[in-house]
C-alpha cells in the first residue's frame, strides 16, 4: 500500500484549494491514507507530514498498521488531539470532512481549538482521490469480487420454494465467512416472487414461493474491500414476458458496459441504460441510478446517475446494475463490478448473465 | 409499539428547551418514533403532529410501517422536505439532531430554509426518551437475548484449536441467521490465547491456540432489537492464575449488578466493579467502562462510566461488562444484558457464568 503517494495526492488537492491543514476522521479516508483499520482515530495531513492520533486500546494495533504517519497515542478524542497537532504547526484554517463530521463535533473542535483558528468545512477531498483505485487496490477488489462470485452458486443451491429468504441468505453468509470474508459489504438481498418488484428487497422471514423471478444481490468485504453483485434468476418455466423484462435488463446492461471508456460523463453510462430500457417500455420501471463506485465502502463515488458531469477515469472501479420493478410482475436487477481501463472496462465479475430457470426444483414442503 | 406515548413524552422535553419544532433524522430515532424500518426518512415533529418523509422507493413500506404520522413521499431528500414542512407550520427556530446531522447536511437544510428559520443544535433528546424501554421493547430486547444466548453453546461446540477464530464466528452466526436474526448487532469477536488480551479483538484469521482464554462476544438484531453478551472459556487446564482472572471479573460483574436501582448515578455502577478488580489486583487492567444502554442501537445512553451522573430509571436496559486484559497472560470478559427493576435489576442472559475448561478438545491438526 503506498500511502505516500495518495497523501501527496490529496495535498496537491489541498493545495489546489489554498488548504494548508486537514483534519481526516472518516475511518475509511483515515485507512486509505495510513493503513489503519481500527474504530477509533483521526488523521492530521499537513505538507509538513502526517500525523495519526488513537486512543490507548489501539497502540499495538496503530504501531503495525500505521504507515506515513507519526503514532501519537491521545487520553481524549483523537480528533481534537489531531486539531491540536495542526494548530501547533501553524495552521490558522483547518480543513474539515464537512460531510462526515457532524454539528457537534464541529463545535466541540471549535471549542476546543478557540477562536484564532478558522474551521473550513471540505467536501469529497479524500474521496476524490479514492475514486482511481492503485493497483494494489484493483487487486484487492478482484479477490473480493471473485469470493462473492463464488457465493452465486451457493444462494442457487440453496433456494427453493418454501424455505425463506432469509435462511437462503444464511447460507450465502455463512459460505462467505467460511471462506475469510470480513463480512457482508451490507444487507443481504434475497427477494422473491412479488418480492423481486421491491428495489432494495432485503432477505426477510418470507418463503420463497413457487414460480416468478429471485433477485439476489449481496457482496462481501474482503481485507477490507468490498465486492457487490446482482443475478436474478427464475423459479419455474418463465413466461414470454419474463424472458423480455430479464432481456431488455440485460441489454441495457450490456449497454451501459460498452458506454465506459475514460473520459466518458458518469450520466452518459446511466443514459446509455435508460435508452434500451425505454426502448423496450420498461423506461418507467427503471426507477434507480446505474452504478456507484466501490472500494474500501460499498458506495463511494462517482455515481453513475443522471446528469451526472463527473468523467470517467482509468482505475476507477463501479457497478453496473440497471434494473426493472414492476408491480404485480415481478423485478429484475443484473450487476457487475467493472474496472475503467485505458480504452474502455474490463468486467471484473465471473458470473454468467443467461437467465437461469430453475424450473425442476421440488418445494421442501 | 405505543408510537403516540413516545412523542408525548418528546414533545414535553421540547417545551422543556422552549422548542416546537424538531427535524428528526437519525433513523433509530425515526423508527422508534413512527416504527419506519426503512434506509431514508426524516420526521417533523411539531406539537401539532407528526409528518413522516421518504422517497418513491419506500411508497409502499412506509404507509405499511408508519403509525402517528401522515405520510408524505418526496421527490428531494427527505430531511429538506421535512424541515419545509415545519416552515411552513410557521416554525421559526428548528432543532436539529446535532450529534448526528453533518456539517454539510445542515448548511444544505440552512440554504433550503432561508434565514427566516434559525437552526438550534439539540443533543440527545431522543435519545433521553429512547434510555427506558417501553412493555413492547423490553419484550423484543428479551426474545434477542435468548436467540443470542442461545448461540453460545454453537459457539463452544465449534471451538477446537487449530481452526480459525473466524470460522468459530461463522458458525455462530450460521446459526443466527437460521434461527431468525436480522443479522449480527455488531462485529463478532472471537478472540483466543493471546488476542484475548485485546479488549476490541474481532474474530481473525489467527487459528486457535491449545491453551489459553477465548473471549466470545457476540449480538443478534431480531426484529430490529440488538442483543450482546460476552462469556469467556478456558482451552485446556486453567492454571491457579487463570482461575484467579476469572474469579476476580464475575466478583466485579456480580458487585455491578448488585448496585443497580433506580436512583443510582451510572458511575457508580462502574465503581462497584472497579472496587473489585482494584482489590484483587487487576484495577490497572480494566481499561474500559463497565456498560452502556442497548436497544434499537447497540450503543445507547446511558453510559456505565466514571463520573457519570445520569440517574438508572426502571425500564432501562443496560449491559454490564468489566473486563481484564493482561498482556502475555490474556484477558476475560463477562458481558450480561440487564433491565431496571422497581427495586433493582433482572439479568435477561440467562447463560451460566462458571468458568467452562475445554480440556478434552482433540486439536483438528
Amino acid at each position: 500500500m503506498n500511502v505516500r503517494a495518495r497523501q501527496k495526492q490529496l495535498l496537491e488537492s489541498m493545495r489546489g484549494q489554498g488548504l494548508g491543514a486537514l483534519l481526516v476522521t472518516h475511518l475509511p479516508n483515515v485507512r486509505y491514507l495510513c493503513g489503519f483499520t481500527g474504530s477509533s482515530g483521526a488523521l492530521a495531513v499537513a505538507p509538513g507530514g502526517c500525523a495519526f492520533f488513537t486512543d490507548g486500546r489501539y497502540t499495538g494495533q496503530a504501531h503495525e498498521e500505521v504507515r506515513g504517519a507519526r503514532v501519537v497515542i491521545t487520553q481524549g478524542p483523537p480528533g481534537i488531539a489531531a486539531a491540536r497537532w495542526l494548530r501547533s504547526a501553524r495552521a490558522r484554517v483547518l480543513g474539515i470532512e464537512g460531510e462526515h463530521l457532524s454539528v457537534a463535533a464541529r463545535a466541540a473542535l471549535q471549542r476546543a481549538l478557540g477562536r484564532a483558528v478558522r474551521l473550513r468545512a471540505t467536501a469529497g477531498l479524500v474521496e476524490r482521490v479514492r475514486q482511481v483505485k492503485d493497483a494494489a487496490e484493483i487487486a484487492a477488489l478482484r479477490r473480493a469480487v471473485l469470493l462473492g462470485s463464488s457465493l452465486f452458486e451457493v444462494a442457487v443451491n440453496a433456494l427453493r420454494p418454501g424455505i425463506s429468504e432469509r435462511s437462503v441468505a444464511a447460507e450465502l453468509e455463512y459460505a462467505a465467512r467460511r471462506a475469510g470474508a470480513d463480512g457482508m459489504s451490507f444487507e443481504t438481498i434475497v427477494a422473491a416472487g412479488p418480492r423481486s418488484a421491491l428495489p432494495h428487497g432485503v432477505a426477510s422471514a418470507r418463503l420463497i414461493p413457487r414460480r416468478g423471478f429471485v433477485v439476489l444481490d449481496f457482496g462481501v468485504i474482503l481485507a477490507g474491500y468490498c465486492s457487490d453483485m446482482t443475478r436474478t434468476v427464475y423459479l419455474g418455466r418463465p413466461s414470454g414476458e419474463a424472458r423480455r423484462m430479464y432481456e431488455a435488463v440485460l441489454g441495457a446492461q450490456q449497454a451501459a458496459i460498452s458506454a465506459i471508456r475514460p473520459g466518458v460523463a458518469a450520466g452518459t453510462v446511466d443514459e446509455a441504460a435508460r435508452r434500451v430500457l425505454g426502448k423496450a417500455g420498461y423506461g418507467k420501471f427503471f426507477t434507480h441510478s446505474t452504478g456507484h463506485g466501490v472500494g474500501l465502502e460499498i458506495h463511494e463515488a462517482p455515481r453513475l446517475a443522471g446528469g451526472q458531469s463527473d468523467l470517467l477515469a482509468e482505475g476507477m472501479v463501479i457497478t453496473v446494475e440497471p434494473g426493472i420493478y414492476v408491480p404485480g410482475r415481478g423485478g429484475v436487477r443484473i450487476e457487475d463490478m467493472v474496472v475503467v481501463t485505458r480504452r474502455g472496462c474490463e468486467v471484473l465479475t465471473p458470473t454468467t448473465k443467461e437467465l437461469i430457470a430453475l424450473e425442476a426444483v421440488p418445494p421442501t414442503r
